[in-house]
């Protein structure tokens, strides 16, 4: 496995290349033969469901992931009940769009109260589960850098993803391992290995030192200190072999020409996952 | 155990007041009458140790720690015998001033490899204990927030510290507990009931939303999302009854008066710890 990941694997996450709207990303990835896509949500809304779909089926492209589903806590009954419904939503859409996995990322606690915000989490997922599964979708539950913690996920390490995970079928509910999120974790290859088998994403970016901005500062894979090709390595033995999404959120990134940022990132896939 | 917690366990961590020099420090304690101090080592340089000595000597108040020992790993055999030396003297700086404490901020790794600097890690703590001993200083083994693993701790849970700690006697090696490191981890209560016994000390601030800035943006207790009281009170239950710390590092505090700092110390403290 010291071997470079193929080229058929790289998927784009479309948040890398927030300066392009869907129908841009989606030339602009059968321009770079980048034969992957993972689609947000707000990308998706610009211009409705129909016409992404359109868009997607003429272009050729597979699509890995939609982004995201998730953010199920909220202080009341109803703000929940409207949560788990947008989240059937993004199921729909995940099903329209030719994809089997939503990501989530789970949400943040509305108040102090970490604890109850991880049972709503719990309660949502077991809620869209059925729903998901009637659709062909599977949940990824995404684990969040417990920098994340108060204003993004309650989620935030593999152990705990996996033990929400293990509930379910490996059919219904797996997990998504992003490089950022899980870098740091004293237990990241014991639990890369406890989720063999339930594995349905995998992302790539690298920390750079220092971070330039809490939310917008991830870096291209091989500038910054993330082990990836060993994180890659540990994910393939645990049997996932599907797509790698490039997710990179970066201010910087999204001020360039999203071609050149595609190039880049076919070099650095090559060198660095 | 729903009460405030004692006055009597108020510790000013020197860095909460990075605007005084130790001596003002001393007398700002003093004046609000705050009965513990932890030290850091670059104002105890600022005067000189003997100096610093003195002063605290002369005021009465407690040393709840010295701040800090750690930072073993470095790329070069002769870069780690440098650490530990400098981690010695730190000890007899901890020695001197009246503690039994010193506070270990482990270190990043010198390069991509953090497996091999959490081992040298393990092999600084292992070199240093018969020392300490010898000294009658105990090791406080500090997890820190994983935002911080590429450029202070590859130590980034409780957990990790736990198991760490555990290979020496309790008199030996303990571990730190700092709720702006810690709040976030799912084993976090687990963790603590774990440490029992093994506790050496225990800071305070909190986590504001959004976080200012990722070093100099720690929170006043009370103004963020951290349970402190739940988690004052689950140290309790293990054991700790030593001094509180108030370690707020935030640019916007050293921007303020210290005594009008030490007041606003005071009364979150009561409120929310």
């Amino acid at each position: 496995m010291e071997e470079q990941p193929a080229l058929e694997r790289l998927s784009l996450n479309q948040i890398t290349t927030e300066q392009w709207n869907l129908r841009e990303a989606v030339v602009g990835c059968v321009r770079a033969e980048i034969p992957w896509i993972s689609l947000w949500r707000h990308k998706i809304q610009e211009i409705g469901l129909a016409e992404s779909k359109r868009i997607i089926r003429d272009s050729g492209l597979k699509v890995s992931s939609v982004c995201r589903g998730g953010m199920f806590p909220a202080a009341t009954v109803k703000e929940r009940q409207e949560r788990l419904d947008d989240n059937k939503r993004a199921v729909e859409e995940a099903a329209e769009l030719g994809t089997d996995t939503l990501v989530l990322v789970c949400g943040p606690a509305p108040d102090r109260d970490i604890t109850t915000a991880r049972k709503w989490v719990e309660e949502g997922i077991e809620k869209l589960v059925p729903f998901a599964k009637s659709h062909g979708v599977k949940l990824g539950i995404e684990p969040l850098h417990p920098m994340y913690a108060a204003d993004r996920s309650v989620i935030t390490t593999l152990g705990q993803a996996n033990k929400m995970a293990e509930k379910y079928d490996p059919s219904e509910v797996g997990v998504v391992i992003d490089v950022f999120h899980v870098w740091w974790d004293p237990e990241l290859y014991q639990q890369i290995q406890r989720a063999q088998g339930r594995i349905v994403g995998f992302h790539v970016s690298d920390w750079i030192v220092p971070v330039p901005d809490m939310f917008k500062g991830r870096g291209m894979m091989g500038d910054g200190v993330i082990e990836i090709r060993s994180i890659r390595q540990a994910v393939e033995a645990a049997g996932y072999t599907g797509p790698i999404e490039v997710e990179i959120i970066n201010q910087s990134i999204w001020d360039r020409p999203g071609d050149d940022v595609l190039q880049e990132i076919k070099t650095s896939y090559a060198n660095h996952v």
